[in-house]
């Protein structure tokens, strides 16, 4: 078994993309932030009248979707066609729930972009909230569903 | 309880951290990236032979730690003066964990840096190992410990 | 009448234009900064002589261009075709007018491009000149003519 | 009269501000942009309810504050200590003003900061409504004041 | 005879290529740093068995070939679809040899990604053994050969 | 002998400089590249005329000075007080001469801020005469000067 990332001399490269078909090419990436119940309360408070931590995540995520390729080594740098970012709270557990859609029309799929955009959105709801409650913890950051490409669909089996 | 990156009309802002003092200040933060055993053997022989997974994604944390600043849209420009990622298998769970360090001297902590740092290490190996392990998840992303500031010392609660 | 960077429930979104098909696209821009008298004589003399603001101005313009899907939170990421600055002194108002002309093929329009051009150019000789005049006002960056895409050709009312 | 930003010989440097003590700086700026009724009905409504574009126009003139010294060529890169951005609605013109102040404690001024934030804050307004109005302009950024370092304090004249 | 990147009046702009065909286009370019002795072994040392200079060259060039139109002001940006740094070994000289290979499929070459990736590759090894012989030089960085597009297939003359 | 960018156990970090006391530091580079006599003269005539490639050039190594933290892996990201770059025809040799300048007040040097000035400078004139000349050669980029810091003034040795 063989990582693409590497030559046969075991050398990192960016994988030659060139010779493959543009396909239209979709990812959803899914994880969450949990947090005491009183630091729960003031975000779902503060989206509806004051203080929007979600929104402000929902931007800081798109954005860093358009990033991906800067921040992974041997990402190759693509043009998004749609990036969205939704959060669904938890009330059982306190947590917010995030899940982001990915999509292009290119040579190469855009997991890592669904990814990262999820990473930033709850690091930036972990920074937003902090000075109230250091040991949130980010969760379960993984792909949901993948579409495009020669590997064809894929689904994450249910947890 | 107020929300700092707020102002009393619950408009976001940069925080005004003018008045502070410099000083020394220490976060250390972790997270983890579960696999596959084959995943998790793949990377190991790897790091030792050819393909150096860890390698890179030691180099990709440590450059987006400095670019934190980018990524989080309320986080203050600093001037990071150390930052260390080290990556610990952990052959039980077939799962990699990370804890990084970030330094500073200045007027605000470097918690987000050493977040940003491990989320980043975190996807730049689930980026490396995909094309064989699609279900890895990331987990359990969250600050350990801090120190320097107004709000002195804090160690994360043991799990 | 819906604003499409929302969804129905009014979250930001980055819009799908996966869809659309890639055609030429050009977008035309223009703006201007307002001066006294004698900084508008130090800019041409510097001109023709040393101290070449404009053409510093004409480079940050460029770059900014580029830039554009970094700055503007909803804006796709572009590969642009050409860029082009040109600058006009208007010695009865002594304004520099600043025009700018971007061009892609690609699935979205580049007014924002255009546009950001305009407006770090003006910004560049506000930095460069500042020292000698402080009270100089960017007026009037506006869209002057757009074509490709589904919307077709626009131009500008006259003023 | 001398331009600092070019040596005797009329070329480009990063003047030389490292003799110069640090100091609390602090620049505001001021700028708006000018659209139909209609549109200006919807951004207030939008901000009311759904799809908030102020609120995503404030983000985004906070991270352009952070990132002007890689906009503006010769600007030094410094750390700010503080940006806040105001929108205030003018029903009569409808229009939206838009005001920014930036703070550091360093070497050198932060009034390029503050007007990158406008500039910023306004293309990202007309980003997401051009749907529906392509032929805004926007109008009057300025340095409103600044304080601190060797020239002290200035406030703009009255218009 | 003209320089394509200055129109008629010797102003920059960035060329129009909106009316180039998309071909497939690579780029090869080469450069070394010479050092002395004990550097080199000391580099080569830290290959095989700890501190991977090279390996963290390769990964700075490979995220700098990605950068390119962000660094040379009337670059295209592009879309990479491979990136490959290698690096020999030269003893007698006691230098390392980098060569780069960058390609894409689109209206404009790749010389400069390659290049650009030779500059930082060698800057990144300088770097981190600067502690040890700051005397070293980067030499002879240049483009060792290029196809696709108008001009069609060039190799550098042996030297 | 060690390299100060490995632990002990061979892995990559960002040094830690916090104990450094804040200095006033300078780092002076050089390099040149090399080119056919003919476009040593168009250079030379564009200079003066029309199409300021030396200009544009020297605009390049500036921005590009400011980003060298995120170009150089293990650099720490720094505020340059200063930075200004020279070039010199050298007839003789048809080849144009640079040298750079980059001064800071902090705890860590600033060569590779002067080094990746110098290398930005050379490979932006690179791109703007390589539609006449592919066969030009960047060499000899080299530290001439350094002071400030623990290890004092430093010299290169006459060539």
């Amino acid at each position: 078994m063989e990582l693409t990332h590497f030559d046969p001399q075991g050398q990192a490269h960016m994988v030659d993309v060139g010779a493959k078909p543009e396909t239209r090419r979709i990812a959803r990436a899914g994880g969450r932030i949990v947090m005491l119940p009183t630091t729960f309360a003031l975000i779902l408070a503060g989206t509806a009248k004051k203080g929007d931590v979600l929104g402000i995540a929902r931007i800081a995520a798109i954005q860093a979707a358009k990033r991906t390729g800067e921040l992974i080594p041997l990402c190759h740098p693509l043009g998004l066609t749609r990036v969205a970012v939704d959060f669904t709270p938890d009330a059982s557990a306190h947590a917010i729930d995030c899940e982001t859609v990915a999509e292009t029309f290119g040579r190469t799929g855009v997991e890592m972009e669904a990814l990262t955009a999820v990473s930033v959105a709850l690091l930036t709801i972990y920074d937003m909230v902090k000075a109230v409650d250091r040991g949130m913890a980010i969760e379960n950051i993984r792909l949901l569903e993948k579409s495009g490409g020669k590997s064809g669909h894929w689904t994450a089996a249910p947890k």
